[in-house]
């Protein structure tokens, strides 16, 4: 087996044994990886050889881009792990029709990088963007901080090249903004966690970069009043919302713990505390004033001026400078360092309707103290988009408690039309959850989709679906 | 059989013989439908029963709805069609949560209609609004004239609730902005022309009503200007260009012969004529002044008044009134009258990256004279999007030059990276395009995903998948 891998990538780029601890264990240090051997194609013509010959020996092939996913999606046992860093190429940037062309192994942040080039932006961003890959990425649909605005990575792709479980390459680069020519398989590629397809390239929407930005931290009387104020903000600004981030009490103290850097948000402390963002692309507003300030704080300041006379606002902070705004930012981007201070954690990444936080929040804010006494929520939310990072700082070590926990999350959830699984992905992490709450009519869809494009079941099996 | 159908949905509800004739024939009068019975079911219950029925028995099912598709999409012999009229309910708007949740026989308008009286919008828009059914607009994933802000049907919708062919539903009416939990069957539903399930409820996304809408006739020096134009009025708008639609002189001149309340656009006439409109949220700049106009008409005038200084404009009319606005949007929308007025009509809808229009434009500018010399090419032009109806109006009445003039637009559009199928499906009009200019690994795919789901093929077969 090593051989012929060597015959098609070459012996530098076959690692086994200890050369192939770095993708054994992974940073929640949760879902360990034990295969055979990791490969590094530089070529899609190598991934497809690669997956050809898995397919022919029955051999699970399991990709693996940045290694930062949080549901073990790049776990297993007896694999061949194909690591996407090689194929590391940005091809393009057109500047004018506003699209990236890039390999999958590129990584985020230099998307990133090659975007502002250019006066343009891929908005998809999180704290991990320094090493997670665009591959991982379209694999795990990811979604991030601004969402709100722009829609999860789905929604930035424009067209993607996937070696199918077959070995067969599908050609889906398309630029195009309408293209109705059959089923869209690049919606089913993206989001199904490397299980139908290793997606080898991809082209990217870029969009033009806000002239200015506004930040400010806003303190509302309860996470009920959320919409509104979301509402009231897009209606304010013609929609020009980029981030809208909840962050109750306790994370703001947990930070001011960890970050000796970091300062309080407001004079008095406030238990509903949002961060806003604001950007703008209109030309007129661009020019930053003599004084180096950004006009378009002035404007956010006047909204939030009206939205505290009208009691709908405790308090706020609006960034007076870039370095105010990176220190609101940082203080949400340490939510895995804050989050992970605490073992035992029982994680979860719920959507429901916006309007149905507040709901959710309370109801658990019920059943956890009889679940586990002692236990504290650790709450950090994409509050724009509905989506609670629910984790919690078990007392108890026992895992039926934890996973007693889980289903009451779970119910909760559920009950208020939402998602169990909202930006994360399932992986392995998530397969109970899968299997006792999703829709069974679609799970035994996607089973028969799987079956029929990878009948021998090599690629990434045992994620995304239950047994 | 007639006896389970009437068991199913009630004796008024299964039409047979003369009572079919309005499913018999369409508006292009290309595709006729033969089916045994028309049933019109008032659930989803009823639909599944439908369904189920037509699997045990494996008799094709055809689901219909507004019958305003332009590819034969419910065309066929022996099937029970099933028409979706009855299931027409409005259930809600939610206009704090920017949802609509309907049925899929909703008319198109009707929806437009009631987000228009919570102060919203449903951006999806077309000529045939006012028969067109939501089902049949996410069935065929139906694009418009807004998508260069909005995005084509499937952006639009959060969820929906889908009758498999095995007549099974599965519920996937999410509310949610995020949800990755397994892969993606409403972006697999959407835009399979009714080929993998009957889509029957929808949670749509609607938009807040723009306050003030702005419209203008621009004419530019070449289409190879527009996509430069595009991005000047969106950075000096912050991305507010809602419609940017092309129509070349012959198209103007074709209008004002069929409508004698149409008035010229220009002065002097113009070869490229482009259409423009912008529409803010932004509430600040909502309120029309004391005269009834909107203020935002000022603020494009400013804008084309300086691409005009700059010779990027030959010249532009801003609609000054919602009549002189109306008048320029039934320029556009008389597009199926205008193209219909001749035959025979080789009609294509293509799409390339919009830097590309004016060489696709060019190239069959040279190819179509050497393929049917008097041949008149009819275009019009989502711009926008580089979606362009090339219509050909032949000289030549033989089929084997209609398919050779079919086949010089395909290649071109390949050539430049484009679509042979933008936004109006495949049906069984774009059948031999599928087969000869698809990828060939995505159309396998797409047969094995359509096996795996409808074994028995009883699910509108002979659409979209070339045999």
């Amino acid at each position: 087996m090593i051989d012929t891998l060597i015959d098609i990538v070459g012996k530098n780029h076959v690692l086994t044994g200890s050369d192939t601890n770095r993708w054994r264990t992974e940073w929640l240090d949760t879902y360990p990886s034990d295969p055979i051997a990791v490969v590094r194609p530089a070529t899609t013509a190598e991934v497809s050889a690669i997956v050809r010959f898995g397919n022919e020996t029955k051999t699970p092939i399991v990709p693996v881009s940045g290694n930062t996913g949080l549901a073990g999606g790049v776990s297993g046992k007896g694999h061949i792990m194909v690591s996407m860093e090689r194929m590391n190429t940005i091809h393009e940037i057109r500047k004018d029709s506003r699209i990236a062309i890039v390999d999958a192994g590129v990584i985020l942040g230099d998307i990133h990088s090659a975007a502002d080039a250019e006066g343009l932006v891929f908005p998809l961003t999180f704290g991990a963007r320094g090493s997670a890959m665009i591959g991982g990425n379209m694999a795990t649909n990811a979604g991030g901080s601004n969402v709100v605005r722009y829609g999860n990575t789905r929604d930035l792709v424009l067209g993607v090249e996937v070696v199918l479980p077959t070995g067969e390459v599908a050609d889906l680069m398309s630029e195009l903004r309408k293209d109705n020519s059959g089923y869209n398989l690049k919606h089913l590629v993206i989001g199904a966690e490397g299980t139908l397809g290793i997606i080898t390239k991809a082209v990217l929407k870029l969009f033009p970069k806000p002239k200015a930005y506004a930040t400010a931290m806003v303190a509302a009387p309860s996470i009920g009043d959320g919409l509104q104020l979301l509402n009231q903000l897009q209606d304010a600004t013609g929609g020009s919302v980029e981030a809208f981030e909840y962050m109750p009490r306790a994370y703001v103290e947990r930070h001011l713990e960890i970050d000796s850097t970091a300062r309080e948000p407001f004079d008095a402390p406030h238990e509903v505390n949002i961060m806003v963002e604001i950007g703008t692309t209109i030309e007129a507003k661009a020019m930053p004033d003599a004084s180096g300030q950004i006009p378009l704080t002035g404007e956010l300041e006047n909204i939030l001026a009206g939205l505290f006379e009208s009691g709908e606002v405790l308090d706020a902070t609006v960034a007076q400078n870039e370095a105010q705004r990176r220190a609101m930012w940082e203080r949400r981007e340490a939510a895995a360092e804050v989050v992970l201070m605490h073992k035992p954690l029982i994680n979860h990444d719920i959507a429901v309707p916006l309007e149905k936080v507040a709901a959710f929040c309370e109801a658990m804010e019920k059943r956890l103290p009889n679940l586990d006494p002692g236990a504290i929520p650790m709450i950090v939310s994409h509050l724009g988009d509905g989506n609670v990072h629910y984790s919690v700082w078990g007392k108890s070590q026992d895992p039926d408690v934890h996973d007693a926990i889980t289903e009451a999350v779970e119910d909760e959830t559920l009950k208020l039309g939402g998602s169990f699984s909202a930006e994360h992905g399932i992986g392995v992490s998530k397969l109970n959850s899968m299997k006792r709450r999703k829709d069974p009519v679609s799970i035994a869809a996607m089973k028969a989709i799987k079956a029929a494009l990878d009948p021998n079941n090599i690629l990434n099996p045992g994620k995304v679906l239950p047994d």
